[in-house]
């Protein structure tokens, strides 16, 4: 208890409120609905959200921007929210959207002696052959020092957070203005078995390719025991001008502010290794779930009834830079509708196990304290919470840095086992146990049961 | 103190030893030499087994049965270990083994959807071309049930530890015995990014392929929701008669019974995929450490001097089912010289971190004692060990089951973080810790210094 603060208690039928100086968003009454709700899902003993996902990533295997399975994943989605009966499903058009198609490529090392390398390439690059020695370096700095002209440059970094890795990924330009004819680099990731990792790179005309953790390491130690290395690259992946795709928007329609959207989202898209059931199928079921669970309740009881419209999106794109968030931002701004809150999960929904899992927080102090509030409300519920300002807000950045409240859930786990998967191979429904999509639907569904009721913040 | 037992106290020069009833094996004398090589191991801060092993398998790569670069790997190390001053350094051949190639397999699943699996094919099939659907079965029970006649058999069962898993992978036989037209089977691991295993197979004349976990399970949910699933097997992997190879054998002579042998081993030869660090470079890394450091502190102390002899002896054709050791037993057999004992290390030469590592150990109570004297001994020098009595007993089983005391480290981490990378495409130095080397070669070291030394059990 607050003690410097004034109390004061009021008391409607059967409900007691307590009030400090700093008066709390959270009513008990909203508390108490939002407890059942987490409950209500907490139970689920058929895993529903985890059989949702499995159907989706089983049957339509990845969700490549470009790909036909993307854009029939987004058909049977929208005909299965449409039947689960969500208001206002539909699909928005993203257009001119880059359009890459991973060939077979190869990267043979010819001395000293010949073997495949287990590679993935950088998404963007095109058909290219290019032959030459290998220079190992660990930083932009030494490759500033390096004689890098007519030489393939290998980046092996340790892990030190994705962020960091993807700088290098992303290196091939840096690479190509100080002469070199192609960009290897170790795969971004904590921990490997033999397994390549991808993603988008840099605008850069030369060849870029991640390596295994594995090889790279290998090729670095060749090196510092000062044996040459050489390397036949060959790139058949190409670019293929450009494709439309669509984000997927579904609703509960508020009952009291309709055009006030809090909004829950994860994206569609994924990359062409693995399904994504990782990255993000498992936001979008999580998401499902969720807001499934909420309408399930409100047509038995009216008090489930959001107030504000809480909306479902599972952007498209997400991939290639948050270019499907980038297009719905641009064509809702200014619109009818203003967003109270914007959320997004793409970083593993793994269900929490410790105040290590988070919601990253951008937004003013009132509503951190309401945050902090809806966190403390559910670590009471068995989903352990902590509220961390943050800029890391992924897909609903553009919101945030408009200065819509955001948030960005990140379980302890997605802090370093979510990139064991990431973006390679193993990105499978294996990954998550049964109960993992039900616990952060239940995390989700709390916090927008809250966010959708409250008068203020 | 074991308080029931007659204790005495004998002192020589600087020296007193407390006997009990149960006389120790192990004097103050041979302790404090024993902690001394351990010590002197431990301080290794160039990782010089870990450096010894990288070099073997960057510079050859993997050391598949009749691969030139299992021999050429064989010929380096025999060079290594003369520049070494090891004694009677020499090869022993190996006739009549299975050489089998592996080619580019592939399945295809058809229906529901076009999709390549993530595959390697179980050692031992040929060429083939099979068509069929797919039913799925958890046990050899379940087999016996199904309608198995014209189908593909995939056995999907949960990781219960290596030798269950084995029985799966071994079951081709079993399948074209009702009727099956191919085995696959999911990878036997207990943790996978994407990485698909291999291994021995059975006598059988159908193809028999292991699928990744993650697509194994895809298909499992696939058929438990009633979809067909048919695939398109079609193998290019062939055997090609027989070849032969050799194991390597070196010693340190011992000074006053050098025809007693105490035997520490490894395996040299490796699956196809991944380079073999693992299974087994990591033991062949740590009985070179062992007996090298051994060497270097008698040739400035001969109190290190062993003397029974300490043999190292690096196998060939393990992975085939023992067949290098199984050699070596049999042209041994009834020869000049004993073996007082055997060992083996090839379920990872990673550092004992606490109690659950071990040695499996096969032998008679008055041998078990030592053992633990030893144990207890390694134990207080940051080498946690248990004595655990088991057959299994790996490439020494020969021995062992003649009679031969026998023992097979298994480190805390051989029991399940192990089996991530065995036999798949992960089995890189990135696995072991730099560290990981020397601390199995200490412990090897001080074994076998107070075996060598000893005046009995």
């Amino acid at each position: 208890m607050r003690s410097s603060l004034t109390a004061a208690l009021f008391c409607a039928i059967g409900t007691c409120v307590v009030v400090f100086g700093n008066e709390k968003a959270i009513s008990v009454n909203l508390a108490n609905s939002t407890v059942e709700l987490i409950d209500y899902i907490k139970a689920d003993d058929k895993a529903i959200g985890w059989y949702w996902l499995a159907e989706l990533v089983d049957d339509f295997g990845h969700r490549h921007l470009g790909s036909d399975a993307l854009e029939e994943a987004i058909d049977y989605t929208v005909a299965k929210l449409e039947a689960d009966g969500f208001d206002n499903v539909h699909t928005e058009d993203v257009p001119n959207l880059p359009h890459w198609e991973r060939g077979a490529d190869k990267v043979i090392m010819t001395e000293p002696r010949n073997f495949e390398l287990t590679v993935l390439a950088v998404a963007g690059i095109d058909p290219a052959r290019v032959r030459g020695e290998v220079i190992v370096v660990h930083s932009f700095e030494e490759l500033k020092q390096a004689n890098a002209k007519g030489k393939v440059v290998l980046f092996v970094s340790p892990w030190k957070g994705y962020g960091d890795g993807t700088n290098f990924r992303r290196g091939a330009d840096k690479v190509e203005a100080v002469g070199g004819i192609a960009m290897l680099v170790k795969s971004v990731g904590p921990f490997s078995i033999g397994s390549p990792h991808t993603g988008a790179g840099s605008k850069a005309s030369i060849p870029a390719v991640c390596v295994t953790i594995e090889e790279a390491e290998m090729i670095e130690r060749l090196t510092a025991r000062g044996k040459t290395v050489k390397v036949d690259i060959e790139i058949k992946s190409k670019n293929i001008g450009t494709v439309t795709s669509r984000n997927i928007i579904f609703d509960i329609t508020g009952s009291e502010k309709p055009n006030e959207i809090v909004l829950l989202s994860g994206h569609m898209d994924s990359w062409d290794v693995g399904q994504g059931a990782l990255d993000d199928g498992g936001g979008m079921a999580a998401v499902w779930q969720a807001m499934l669970s909420l309408k399930q309740l409100a047509e038995k009881d009216p008090s489930f009834k959001p107030k504000r419209t809480i909306r479902g999106v599972f952007w498209t794109a997400e991939e290639q830079g948050l270019l499907g968030a980038q297009r719905y931002y641009e064509t809702t701004k200014g619109g009818n509708e203003t967003f109270f809150f914007v959320s997004e999960t793409d970083q593993g929904a793994f269900r929490p196990r410790n105040l290590k899992s988070k919601l990253n927080f951008k937004g003013n102090a009132t509503v951190e304290r309401t945050m902090t509030e809806i966190a403390a409300l559910l670590t009471e519920n068995d989903l352990p919470l902590s509220i961390v300002p943050s800029n890391d807000q992924g897909d609903v950045t553009f919101w945030a840095q408009s200065g819509v409240p955001s948030v960005n859930y990140v379980s302890d786990q997605g802090e370093d086992y979510y990139f064991y998967f990431h973006h390679t191979r193993g990105d499978y429904m294996t990954i998550f146990k049964k109960d993992d999509i039900q616990y952060v639907a239940a995390l989700l569904a709390g916090m927008a049961n809250v966010l959708a009721q409250i008068q203020h913040w």
